[in-house]
């Protein structure tokens, strides 16, 4: 029997990251890590963001099915299907197995949507040069208390379904507090992702970044 | 260092789970494992059912802050609060924990919301007599296919945000045909937990489960 401690398995994530990361940028290919909780409207962002970006491809992490692949191929973005088979995250090795089955230099921007879960995915690098969490307001404003290391350690927070924000008791002041507080670095997009509202402002930050 | 596995973990958790069994029905107390993603509306669910419920108690689980236990000691029932310091689910002894801080001999029904997580929480018994999963319109209707093994294992499921579905592409149909195929056992509820609509509905059928 082989036993593996979670220190352990860290540290040799962080190196596999450490690989990812080397290999993308010798490639020119600029990557987010997108997380957050079931449906919060990570696919249906990525599938708006598709419109307003070239050279786009796509890991898409789940436990089971290939159905958010299957959304984004249809259309005509490259993109990999990555089941964890239970797991409640992606791991580095998992990501590197799926940058083997896509031609990066017809890539420029990767997105790789993790498992939908606001605690496991935080701890693991991926290789990635922008940590964007999404959060819906039908969550509830609550979440970034309740949460905070996922958004301690993100570079972006997408608020998404702003066009529910009416049928919600959701306060923006109340969440924007939260984050100033806990994670103060995290720049802030606000977007309706079934509408493709704001998510032109989103994309061009992208850029912004990308030109860096 | 102290290395442990994960098969062994899920074995010692078991052992206590049976004994936090033992020890609630030596006390008539039915206990609810309620799961679901993070603002899948399991503390408004709560909320909404205490005005149902007689002798009812709550266990708490998140990562961090009271404030879900704050909503409920509001209502003047009985409740624990559980901070897994940054773990995606509550465990068997952490409940057993918790029950050491019950009056259970005043006590009849006993919620453990746990972790907000579609993924963790379903490896896990606490010592429950029901599994119950909400699941929100707002969060898609895909997930029941996408994360099979929390459904799985579930007895029971709680459609909630009914209110919410006119503003959502979620399809019932799809989510009750993906139900039936994968998790036949699980009996279904729709909810407004908001404002209460389905509630009593699920409180009854809780209460025939405790009169068994």
């Amino acid at each position: 029997m082989k036993i593996v401690a979670a220190k352990k398995i860290v540290a040799a994530n962080d190196a596999i990251a450490a690989g990812n990361r080397a290999r993308l940028r010798a490639a020119n290919v600029f990557t987010v890590n997108l997380l957050g909780s079931p449906g919060a409207g990570k696919t249906t962002l990525l599938e708006s963001l598709s419109a307003a970006c070239d050279r786009l491809a796509v890991i898409e992490g789940d436990l089971a099915t290939a159905r958010d692949a299957q959304r984004i191929e249809k259309l005509g973005v490259p993109v990999v299907q990555v089941n964890t088979g239970g797991g409640c995250h992606l791991d580095a090795n998992m990501v590197a197995s799926a940058l083997a089955a896509l031609e990066l230099d017809k890539v420029e921007l990767l997105f790789i949507e993790n498992v939908g879960n606001l605690v496991c995915t935080a701890g693991f690098d991926l290789g990635e040069d922008l940590r964007a969490v999404v959060l819906s307001v039908t969550e509830g404003d609550d979440k970034i208390a309740k949460y905070p290391p996922i958004f301690q350690r993100a570079d972006a927070v997408v608020f998404n379904k702003i066009d529910l924000l009416p049928h919600t008791d959701f306060s923006l002041d109340r969440a924007l507090a939260d984050l100033k507080r806990l994670a103060p670095q995290a720049e802030v997009f606000k977007v309706a992702a079934r509408t493709g509202d704001g998510v032109a402002a989103f994309a061009t930050r992208l850029r912004q970044r990308m030109e860096r």
